[in-house]
């Protein structure tokens, strides 16, 4: 049986960055269509270029992608050709291959918002549309509040997406902007439309989480005949978000009927990237994963009542609905289990850790690793850390230096000058077996906001003087650092990720978790230091 | 017409606390049981008396409710009778007016994890039914895997159901174990067992959230004919939780068809406190409240495009589904590079600060609120720091106090027993117009890792003595707290955004930022102070 295409379109970098505390820079912008390109999303909607600076600096220097770049903006104001609109005009000087337009199709909007006649507006919609596909670009109309509007006055809804339809419009995306259309409506009007004339494979559905159905709505819609399914990754979307797409593509691809009806541009080699997909956004805007997310959450596919855990290592199938590695994530289990040490032993063995099948020490790795993720660690973007514990647990980690003490302070006062001055010095006391040494920094400026804080003076003050391994440590360099409040057993605690460079050309991670974020920062930067000692070859002294 | 009476059943006691890293105490549970009791739901499932012994000693000192309190067991095994099952005595001695017993449906499940024949497991079901209703008691049956189990031999999972229904069950609870089952599946199957001869007034739907679809299946069992709901406070639960009540209730009382022709033992009245009784959960499990939460997430009627925004000031309607006083929720119209003047007036008319249009105050604010973005701020989740600022521009924000200087100290050292102390202290000087009070806190452990940190002491130390002002900030709590390495122009600056409440429901966040965490959370706390001295009517004394 041949599968129909369905197009899946990516509106995080537009409709996304309506999400309430969420600013991408043009960095982030640059990485999120990266990860939708490499996911193989059909369209990537870039923003609206013109609305603001950001959005328009990332169309003038956009990246090349395999998806098609959209544009969006709106349909033309009244009294103006589409040709002489500027707000539309800064829209296709994009010069995007595809350009979506929003428009009204709710005649209350229509009066009281752009305050035009009906008819107008139908022409505004129309004569834009037109404009578009006269310049060869591909057209997309998106239909704001269109289920509101068709509730309201269906006639004149569906004479705006006629106007499209006339127009050339490739997509007519009808959009429950408010997001209160339950998915039982959705259904229903798509069918409506469809029988009224705009042809289902020219039809989308764009829906919000705003009753907690926007997947629902979207399956709804494409039930009903729509081909075109808008969303944006983790849901992002003003107030409780867009359509997730994260969770719409496996359902698309794994659940019946949709696996045999139809196929997308994400394959399933493309989804097992998909966990990992999700993890990149939430480390991009510094959000904490959600761990009950569908398919992707840590704790997706974590099985805690001891009935289902028991039956789960007899037959995964008994508690789970789809093999999470389907989707690139993983099965817990509370018990460690024969497949974790063989991925262990992998792991180790790249960084030249050989360790025989059933050696015990593998075990309590394990156990270790666990104890340590419940209090607040996080390995996975922090090898090196997870290197010197692996390390401990072999009996391999040799002893170099031990930090007796240290001590920060940081002060803000007013000076001599009367202007506010804030400080911030370290001191640390390390021994080895020479002995010990003592080192101290200071950081202080005659202006606000220009020290560097504590976390910054105990490293300085830190990698000072390491005695007979400072030479080592020299080329050390801090080149990021990440925090994050977590939740360590019951506590908030701060979880920090540092990390680091050499001359040679290394770089490296490590991770420390503690509520003292100055204490948290110790541990990572020690970390730091003594892999950098183990793998310049230092001898303990 | 009259509405026909809804059934809502709690299980946060029971499935809910299956969720990965949530453990409940027994206080915990007491407060969640007077919580749910309050909304309105119709039965609370308590836990399982016998299972451990959090659930055992909670059943023996079990809260009065007005909702029906039930235990949740096991139908009996095989090989002896319901009367001298072991486990199902520990049920039914915890004497509740309802227990509700899960038993198999699913062939695939009583021959491989039960491994008995499948006539006996529907006669163990049909004996434990008929124990729990000669005892007096009300007899729930929930039908564990039924809809998987019904797709793979229909005809045994009717015969089980149909056992439960003749045994005098008052309730057969459909269950989609795996949540695995999409919306339409679940409306087609529980018409099918409707029509097999179960009645819809004796039908229940208990969905769980695995492709994002729990609220929107539940919804589809009852269009479907079902009428008892079964879910947990904020969709708490195993994997990706069950269907969220949170969300279902405002539907069902909301949205039609449903307003119309259903009614609940929640009110319109309980409505308004659903925002607090979900607050109040993630309160109790020391969880970071969901900002996208339907209805009742803090940004669930947040408006950030500037076009939503200025129309909602003309009428919430346009881009509003509900009114969010319904739910017991506010509207935000945050302050961001997209928002005009028009939003801006808005916002400040919602901090009751009216300002004429035109007034070049407006032009000021936005020009502030620039040029704080380029150095790393953020108000869009910091309203109360917004609104000092915007006080400033418009010459009405008092000064209160001074603080003319704070240190703080954290430090690590070997106490004289030897062992790893981290402790923080910090001394904070204030000035009023009544003199100088110089405040101290010390925090110290003698344990690793247990240390809150350079950041507690000093709003330990700032909170301690106010002078004057003391009573007004006593009832003022700390409840998050959030942590980012952004750009602020060239350099890397640590933004630091801090949630507050306070005993009269308030909920406000200030925002710092500094390349010194300290500082950075030192200008979010300072502005804490002052936004609950406005409100509180405090004078400059």
């Amino acid at each position: 049986m041949t599968r129909e295409r369905l197009s899946l379109f990516d509106t995080t970098l537009r409709d996304g960055q309506q999400t309430h505390g969420v600013q991408f820079s043009h960095h982030d912008k640059l990485r999120i269509a990266e990860t939708l390109d490499a996911l193989g999303v059909d369209y990537i909607e870039g923003g609206w270029p013109g609305a603001n600076p950001t959005d328009s600096a990332f169309f003038d220097e956009r990246p090349e992608t395999r998806a098609t770049f959209t544009a969006f903006g709106m349909t033309k104001r009244a009294g103006r050709s589409a040709e002489n609109d500027d707000v539309l005009a800064g829209v296709v000087n994009a010069d995007t291959p595809a350009v979506c337009l929003v428009g009204k199709t709710h005649d209350f909007h229509v009066e009281t918002a752009l305050g035009i006649a009906l008819d107008e507006n139908v022409e505004n919609i129309s004569a834009s549309l037109r404009h578009l596909v006269k310049i060869g670009r591909e057209a997309l109309f998106d239909a704001e509040h269109f289920f509101d509007g068709y509730k309201a006055n269906p006639a004149y809804a569906l004479d705006c997406l006629i106007a499209a339809r006339d127009a050339g419009a490739r997509w007519i995306v009808l959009c429950d902007t408010n997001g209160g259309t339950l998915p039982t409506e959705i259904h229903r009007i798509v069918g409506e439309v469809i029988a009224a004339g705009i042809p289902g494979d020219r039809l989308g559905i764009h829906t919000h989480n705003d009753t907690g159905n926007a997947v629902a709505g979207t399956l709804a819609a494409l039930d009903a005949g729509a081909r075109q399914i808008q969303g944006t990754l983790n849901g992002l979307g003003e107030r409780c978000g867009n359509a997730n797409l994260i969770t719409l593509i496996p359902t698309l691809l794994l659940k019946e009927p949709y696996a045999s009806r139809y196929e997308t541009g994400v394959t399933k080699a493309h989804l097992k990237e998909l966990t990992r997909a999700s993890r990149m956004l939430d480390e991009i805007l510094n959000r904490v994963p959600f761990r009950n997310a569908p398919y992707v959450g840590a704790s997706a596919f974590a099985h805690k009542a001891g009935l289902h855990a028991s039956a789960i290592v007899k037959n995964p199938s008994t508690y789970e609905h789809i093999d999470p590695a389907l989707v690139g994530n993983a099965r817990i289990v509370p018990m460690s289990n024969q497949a974790g040490q063989s991925n262990l032993r992998a792991r180790l063995l790249d960084m030249g850790l050989e360790v025989e099948k059933g050696d015990p020490a593998l075990g309590r790795i394990l156990e270790a690793v666990k104890q340590k993720e419940t209090e607040g660690y996080e390995y996975d973007s922090a090898q090196a850390s997870f290197e010197l514990l692996a390390r401990g647990e072999l009996g391999l980690m040799a002893d170099f230096f031990d930090v007796e003490r240290y001590r920060v302070i940081s002060e803000r006062r007013r000076n001599a000058k009367g202007q506010t001055v804030v400080e911030s010095e370290a001191v640390v006391t390390i021994s080895t077996r020479e002995g010990t040494r003592t080192s101290y920094y200071k950081n202080d400026h005659a202006q606000d906001m220009s020290d560097d804080g504590p976390v910054n003076a105990l490293w300085q003050a830190l990698k000072s003087d390491l005695g007979p391994h400072q030479e080592k440590i020299d080329d050390m360099r801090l080149s990021d650092f990440q925090v994050r409040i977590t939740n360590g057993g019951t506590e908030a605690v701060t979880r920090v990720i540092i990390d680091f460079q050499d001359d040679a050309g290394r770089d490296w991670s490590t991770v420390g978790v503690s509520a003292n974020i100055v204490d948290a920062s110790f541990q990572a930067l020690l970390d730091a230091i003594n892999w950098k000692l183990i793998r310049d070859g230092a001898q303990p002294v």
